[in-house]
């Protein structure tokens, strides 16, 4: 099969490799209906995260079950199925806390960017559809596997209630995912900090009441402004840098909450600081497994449709094209069609 | 009169000050019954946090009320009445949220190491005990000023429940009531970080289960090996240096929380390795006032007896030896009266 490998910097491949078969009992081997580009793929693409050898790429996907493992006894061939980035046994003592991507037994899955796709731990990590999807609700299930996933844990890590006023760092796909879930989780007013059009339209159809275009000093009096001169209860940081941090902690009043998904790059926070400004602080890597069954139904159902972060739509040879469009910042997220 | 006053490192004298006076409509003047030395005092007395000018010092206090101003209409001259470090207003946001360390008109009450205190917005800050306390519950109640609250905040903090498992980081007086408090909130099993024999004691009678006398490295194995490989559910960080934080960041499980009220000095938090411990994290400085009735209540009713802490008592005019004591950790905590 042919599928993406990253070389350096900018250079993605679409070329032949091994295709993936059943290694241990435990193993799924799915055929891959949709994957696409994330965000955190665009560290190593852009060089900031350094790679040592050329690396398969890709970790959101959902497909077809092709074959399991002589141990799996929760999927079978012909079902479709939508897995985390980790995979996870989801029994053990982290599992059942909640943190599938802690799982004792975690394995990242990273070459999603194919036609096939071993996933280990097949029973832990794969949630089933109740019926093989149509067409156009796939983008929409692909975004559960991480993208949908991490915005609506940024917003439960950030304790979004009914009524409450949500600020959203970063205009990203999850970020937006990010309005989207605080919005579906009842706030009473999501203010999105955003600077592109595109974007903010997108934001505002998601459910943003208020868009801030400000950053730094100025973005966080303009929140403040926005909320009496005291921060907001809520803040989503979906970025992972210095400056969206600090604009995060800066954002929310004392006792307020902040969940945190982008993976820090060079953030480093200071004690102090930290410490007067109050705030509760959780994040990490998103326990999608935790949301994937109400995900699934919601979008099964209707009543969310995340899918509309793909505003461009590539045949997998094209992936090259899709990470480009990304990092020029033309597309907000590619989907890929193998 | 006559008060504690920092001159530099190692440096404290008991010299005459101005008695304070009604400055504001809002203040009163309370007549100290006790007060204290806080490990926080220690920072500045040891020259690692430096002053410019001679300090007067003390921020934990309980008395009789002497003097209110004109616009004081919640406590009256003869009453017995406890105040936080923040004098605060009780009314802003971020007092009605239980914030009231982060007030909006907030003033550091640091001058408590006299015979009188002036103490800002006096309606917002003072409680009263139900009647002149008798001497002996004096001490214990001393400590809901700050100490006991800062312990009990800490382990609201870190999200204690009946049945828990907590690790306490820190054995001074601080983490010596968390230990009081955990165990009074139901914590299943409390590890209190210990080298010292006579705090180890007093954890014990406190409610810890088990002493854990090792650091770095070696006390998260230790901590590791106690909790089934997996972390405990709350840690309690009460010292506020980089090793302990890091100490009570690597002691945590995956989804578990930590309560820190050590003031941070030089502690910078790496982003990733937070991001990656999938903790919760919450803390500053107690909203002691938020616990001020809760905690009085308890003491009166001889529910729990924090004032063990003090195994130090001095009249006031022997300050320094009181600071000596702590400083050279003969003492846990020095109770002063005037």
């Amino acid at each position: 099969m042919r599928g993406a490998v990253l070389y350096g910097p900018k250079d993605i491949r679409f070329e032949e490799r091994d295709t993936p078969r059943i290694v241990k009992p435990t193993d799924a081997i799915i055929r891959i209906s949709a994957t696409c580009v994330c965000g955190s793929d665009l560290w190593p693409y852009r060089g900031i995260q350094p790679i040592t050898q050329p690396t398969p790429m890709g970790h959101e996907y959902c497909g077809i079950v092709e074959e399991v493992g002589s141990e799996v006894t929760r999927v079978k061939p012909g079902q479709f199925v939508i897995g985390s980035f980790f995979a996870s046994d989801n029994t053990c003592p982290n599992c059942h806390a909640g943190y599938q991507t802690s799982c004792r037994h975690r394995e990242f899955v990273g070459d999603a960017q194919a036609p096939f796709l071993r996933v280990p731990l097949a029973d832990g990590t794969l949630v089933t559809t109740p019926e093989v999807p149509s067409e156009d609700m796939i983008p929409s299930l692909l975004t559960v596997s991480d993208v949908m996933g991490t915005g609506w844990f940024a917003a439960d890590a950030a304790n979004v209630k009914p009524g409450k006023t949500v600020v959203v760092v970063g205009d990203g796909a999850v970020g937006l995912l990010g309005v989207l879930s605080a919005k579906r989780m009842g706030a009473g007013r999501i203010i999105a900090m955003s600077r592109h059009e595109t974007r903010q339209k997108l934001a505002r159809e998601f459910g943003a009441d208020d868009i801030v275009i400000e950053r730094g000093n100025e973005g966080v009096a303009r929140i403040k402004e926005l909320t009496d001169g005291i921060g907001a209860d809520s803040v989503l940081e979906c970025v992972g840098t210095q400056e969206s941090m600090m604009q995060a902690i800066r954002s929310t009043r004392p006792g307020g909450y902040i969940g945190y998904v982008g993976v820090p790059h060079g953030v480093e926070l200071n004690g102090e600081k930290l410490f007067f400004s109050h705030v509760h602080l959780h994040g990490g890597p998103a326990p999608v497994r935790r949301y994937l069954p109400e995900l699934i139904d919601l979008v099964w159902n209707g009543k969310i449709n995340p899918g509309k972060v793909f505003d461009l739509k590539l045949p997998l040879d094209q992936v090259a094209e899709g990470y480009r469009a990304m990092d020029e910042r033309r597309a907000i997220k590619s989907l890929l069609r193998p």
